[in-house]
């Protein structure tokens, strides 16, 4: 097996020789730019990954790795445009380097050109990405729409939340590494587990987002600690810290989170308490473990070598152990 | 063979028995909304016309003229956000009823949701299908996006124009049909010569839709007669204009292109003028014509009944003598 920083070698090797700027300009030079901005590549990896743990050349995974990278930048695209986000990885965003309609247009056309690289697949192999691709898009939006409706609404419950990350961050998780599972042409036995797998791992993933966003360690962690809270954002911290807290903690939690403030140190250091004293962060760390330990547990059961395995448990602890 | 108006009814008649409206409601009921906004719907008729033309059964075209409609109102939404439209048949616009993210998020889903119904063919088609599918909505944005840029320059020309509008209306109209085509499973020159049909009367569709957008009758013409000289627009009558004029007349009307006016009937009647004593008007009908007629060659060389072959001709006649 190839290690991770051999698949993103491998990875961005080919997306550099990708001929993505064509005319008109105004159309195909955005997408160029949001795909060239970087990141840590993890989705296309998953996709090579995945094939070699089935067998499967990770070659012939390249353009359904591809697919999913243009899908997860398109949707960052649009995102950003809803949040009316200033920045994306330190760079400015494609609606504020060009505008709104780009933006728009841009994200349209990298949702077309995510469908197109699985056209280098025979038609049977190509209609199995194609479905999942189709599903796995449309959830990403109704995830998108659930984060969106979750702003207004103060009555969000625990079971909703976690829908919401598993449709908007999860499902492209479990797809990039079933879309694997498909290239190499393991049963669908094996594809449903990765899946599972990675369903699992996304949703801890995210918990863990959540998490780092408010106790990670500034140095290391690569967003601003405290975002969420400043932006008060409804996060499994946040939720839980209400379900666990006593009438006048639960109101003062409230009160925190109707505040838009200029200088938020102070609101950060009571919003973390609160989240430390209820027993949230507890509860969290735990649910974090709950969803790693249920994404190893799909590893007992897969038709796959032992080495395999512990190459995806592996990956598993490295991402759940990251700081960043 | 079925009747156009026939086909309309077994269009719509599926289009009704979708059930769109589904969990998040943010996200599916400005869907539901548009699609139910009416129109003519000649592209899906065209789907179902072509399958029948081509020997096959219109039914199971039902849902590749479905992936047309719900495109072609995908491509209405995010048109109507790029150009700020209040109105889209007469009826307030999706971003306007609910707000711009919903008109985007919206959009994207049903882009998603097109390429779902070719999930109900067997692989071979779903991928001819896709394909087709993903390569015109590719230039159905790229024509967008030179719609837009040649909003701020000066010196687009006729062949620039034409390529817009091949892009922006006439591939959609073709893939209609050339997927009417796949669908009944004809030959691959059958399927090629009826994509150059719909080709060549898209493109007289557009041109005609150009020369009555100025000189439809008011009483029969479904949008406001001269709404392209209000907006200044470069449309076919004034490129030719400019391009038929002595120094003098292309001066006034660039003139009369810079006024952005409240009162336009005097300028709506003097660009009339200059767009009829140039001769452009003249040679927008020419135009019309002659892809028209190209349009009827291509029937010539199709392998099928002559009976056939007179239901298109009389379709392409029937449209090209439309005042509507």
């Amino acid at each position: 097996m190839h290690a991770i920083d051999q698949f993103q070698d491998f990875f961005i090797t080919y997306l550099e020789k990708q001929t993505i700027t064509k005319e008109p300009e105004n159309l195909y030079e955005p997408i160029a730019y949001i795909l060239g901005l970087g990141g840590k590549r993890i989705r296309p990896v998953l996709t090579l990954m995945t094939t070699e743990v089935f067998n499967g050349d990770y070659k012939k995974a390249l353009p359904a790795a591809m697919a999913v990278e243009v899908f997860h930048n398109f949707s960052l695209v649009h995102d950003d445009i809803m949040d009316d986000a200033p920045l994306r990885r330190g760079n400015t965003t494609v609606h504020e380097k060009w505008d709104i309609n780009t933006g728009i247009l841009s994200g349209d056309a990298m949702l077309i050109l995510a469908y197109q690289y699985f056209e280098q697949y025979e038609p049977v192999v190509f209609m199995q990405l194609a479905k999942l691709f189709s599903k796995t898009a449309l959830e990403v939006c109704e995830g998108q729409q659930w984060d969106v409706d979750f702003e207004t609404r103060v009555d969000v419950t625990i079971a909703e939340y976690l829908k919401m990350i598993e449709y908007k961050t999860a499902v492209l998780v479990a797809a990039a590494m079933k879309m694997g599972a498909i290239v190499a042409e393991t049963s669908e036995e094996n594809a449903n587990l990765i899946y599972e797998f990675g369903l699992n791992l996304g949703l801890a993933f995210q918990l863990q987002d959540d998490y780092l966003d408010a106790f990670g360690d500034p140095k290391t962690f690569g967003k601003q600690v405290g975002g969420d809270i400043i932006e008060n954002k409804k996060t499994y911290l946040y939720l839980k810290a209400i379900a666990f807290s006593a009438k006048e903690e639960a109101s003062q939690l409230l009160d925190l989170f109707s505040m838009q403030l200029e200088d938020n140190v102070a609101k950060i250091e009571s919003v973390k308490e609160i989240f430390n004293n209820s027993g949230a962060s507890k509860a969290t760390q735990e649910a974090i473990q709950e969803y790693t330990f249920k994404a190893f547990e799909t590893l007992e059961k897969m038709n796959i070598e032992d080495a395999k395995k512990k190459v995806l448990r592996a990956f598993g602890e490295n991402l759940m152990g990251r700081k960043v």
